[in-house]
């Protein structure tokens, strides 16, 4: 197997473009607060009660466009972590770089379109189910590979030595 | 200390345990937006209002059922980022390989008790709770021997070096 | 640019100053389970309707005190893993020593005191929004540094290589 300073260098493809997707992201989510600020502003409901006055709202009720922004946020916070838990693990595979590339650009462009159907414009399904899909199944492809690649073949070869 | 390119090689076996729980873990964690999938479609409980024709149910509210999961998976959101966290830093402070393989299995193994106790097929207390008990204790240790490492030693050098 | 075996090597003050930063910010966001838990117990609130009987409650009903602190928990939940995303990429940055170790610290104060004016002892806006907006901030800067240095400055490399 490769050694980590070979695959984490900061030359390395790879690695470069899972760092900058990760920021992106990162980026991409406080947005979603923002967005958050922005619908609690216009209905005038509070993040928390002592924040009544400040909003001069006249009730803590919630309004459905404040819980469909915190339902998107939600979805990120189950999402875009184990995103990053299984791409970390996935760089380390020793992965063909171009195909690298392309799961995490498209992870990263798929979330953004789930936000953007879901919480800034909405559009009809399937164009939500979709774009989450997409950023599911990749979460899980790497998430089988880093197994794979770090599990398994351990495994197997750990069962050869003792066989020979 | 050691250096991160001898603790983090891929060849190391702490740094191969944790990656493979960490992705088993992401795994775990994607069954749970299956499982509230599943529930959501047999209860007819839509995820947003715009879902309700999709899923031919009659009303928004919830159901326990879709609660119950949902549940399970916020406590997920709230422990397994964090042992990912204190588990990396725990990676790099050198610990005895056994151990260290030990607490990660351990914490996999209590976390995918604790879905199975409460969200597939519910378990009385205190299934829940001990589960839940042994990877928040595990979690715990590792921080606190991450800040110890990192943090105490260091500054236990520093003034001994300054002293002398 | 600098490789990985330097700028994460054990001896780094950077990263010994994010790793355990970070190992503070999971322990804190454990003592949130600790605090929502007592909070739970004092108006037998429970978590899961099947605990109704183990707290001696009299109905599943939240309470205001008990949501609270859930709120500052999820705001944790929605802040700290995007911080530590954005935090390593920005080690691997070259960063000034003396920023990096204030933005860390600085960010894992303000969530400290985001939690004691939310969930412990409720001080009036704008406290609250002040210690979050802090953790914000330095999130972002964090983030766009990422993107900076492992994305744009590649792109321009790349760029000035093709045109010469």
């Amino acid at each position: 197997m490769a050694g980590l300073s070979k695959v984490l260098d900061t030359d390395n493809t790879v690695f470069c473009a899972f760092v900058t997707c990760s920021s992106i992201l990162v980026l991409k989510m406080m947005g979603m607060s923002i967005l958050t600020g922005r619908q609690r502003k216009i209905h005038g409901v509070p993040a928390s009660p002592e924040d009544l006055t400040l909003l001069k709202g006249k009730t803590i009720e919630s309004h459905p466009d404040v819980d469909r922004v915190r339902r998107a946020h939600l979805n990120d916070l189950e999402n875009i972590p184990i995103f990053y838990m299984a791409g970390i693990g996935y760089a380390l595979t020793d992965p063909n770089p171009s195909v690298a590339v392309a799961l995490y650009s498209t992870y990263t462009l798929a979330r953004i379109a789930h936000t953007i159907v879901y919480a800034v414009h909405v559009v009809p399904q399937p164009a939500r189910g979709i774009s989450w899909g997409v950023g599911f199944a990749i979460t899980g492809y790497m998430a089988m590979r880093t197994i794979k690649y770090f599990c398994c073949d351990s495994c197997i070869a750990l069962c050869q030595n003792w066989v020979h």
